[in-house]
């Protein structure tokens, strides 16, 4: 745990935060935290800083924090992801938010099966605390809004086009050899991107004229044909590791 | 599956190649093939082609190949991996092996603890099978070679210096801010990469120091921490796109 993470409404007006589940435990057993110690804190979706341990006990754990003004930029990147099977989705939501995305769209698509949508691992109980985790590994404090679409071509005409009309969109298939690096290398560091990676097997070829015809423009990362675990974390890495030496 | 591997010694003068493990069943119950069938084979270490289904059966499916003459090119990445967590490392072979590298290194580090290097994870045994699945994957015939060394500064002045005289040496930490899309941008196509990545907690300031007196550039990819997984992909795939886009 690189960071700790408070729900907003666990800061009392005075800026004190009493803790008695898992965090309790993992400062206490863990970390070995005693009176007086200081521990990197972030409000969820807030600013970050320091928090003075006051009180330890079996139970409990008591926190003075003492928070900065700024709060981190959110990550310039969304993701439309076809719903990834259950347990490679269940993989993808730590190091996702470690990663850094501002919204995740979940999509159907032709190559996803209908049962994905009912699996824990759309839910937020499920998702919520692993992406609480990679938030903690990256030391961040945006949770990602997650988005569940049954319909592509909706998500696309109507939300797409009214909530990301500026962004720089891309959309990842095997079928496409352009780098994201050429892409996007020079992007106004004021515009957001979006990136839309298909299902295991592609984007069938209506999905990808629907994207291209909706300004999506295609890249891909050669001839290695990728688990899509692995090509999320790749192409998500790819373009962030872009945008960010172009600020 | 999207190749079939064939071991060298399984394929008979006449291309012949009868197979009765999970492959077999692989072919048979999942691809259901039947006499007639072609499927895509590539032989470890060699040439990729296709095949002709002969016969199956529930035991046995036999198989005659038709080789290409053309070995696919070695990946140009190498790599010197502070020894993973033996849980971490079992998850990483697979994407390494479908990323693409020519030698990995597995090294010992002062953050990195002596019983990993007892663990399955490090036994061919246990990696073997694991780095065919992403070759299989990626439709890639070259098997990653593993060595294991306990003692990092020994393996860099003996070892790396004496086998890889030309790479371009990157080496990874938190530490760093340089990006390895500007180390690695231009870099003549005919040198190979050496790409070091510390254990979770990076690498130690004389670990840094050894490894920059041997011609290591550091590289990072920003104030995001990530774990250790996450950041050997990333690095990999981005080390890699920055490689092909170049070629």
């Amino acid at each position: 745990m690189n960071l700790l993470l408070l729900e907003p409404d666990e800061l009392s007006s005075r800026g004190e935060a009493l803790l008695t589940d898992t965090r309790a435990a993992h400062l206490r057993d863990v970390l070995g935290v005693v009176p007086g110690s200081l521990v990197r804190v972030g409000v969820i979706d807030g600013p970050l800083g320091r928090a003075e341990v006051l009180w330890v006990d079996e139970e409990t754990v008591r926190l003075r924090c003492a928070l900065g003004d700024r709060v981190p930029a959110r990550p310039r990147l969304d993701l439309l992801l076809a719903l990834p099977r259950p347990k490679v989705l269940k993989r993808l939501w730590a190091p996702l938010a470690a990663l850094g995305v501002g919204r995740v769209y979940l999509s159907n698509a032709r190559r996803v099966e209908r049962f994905y949508f009912d699996s824990h691992a759309v839910r937020p109980e499920v998702y919520r605390p692993r992406l609480l985790e990679g938030l903690a590994q990256a030391k961040d404090t945006h949770l990602p809004e997650v988005q569940v679409h049954k319909f592509l071509r909706k998500l696309v005409e109507d939300v797409i086009e009214r909530d990301h009309p500026e962004a720089k969109r891309l959309i990842a298939d095997p079928e496409y050899d352009r780098s994201p690096i050429r892409v996007l290398d020079g992007l106004d560091p004021s515009r957001r991107v979006l990136l839309a990676i298909g299902p295991e097997g592609g984007w069938d070829p209506y999905e990808r004229e629907l994207l291209q015809r909706h300004a999506f423009v295609g890249v891909g990362l050669g001839k290695r044909t990728l688990r899509s675990d692995t090509a999320v974390v790749s192409l998500v890495s790819i373009a962030h590791e872009t945008l960010r030496i172009a600020e």
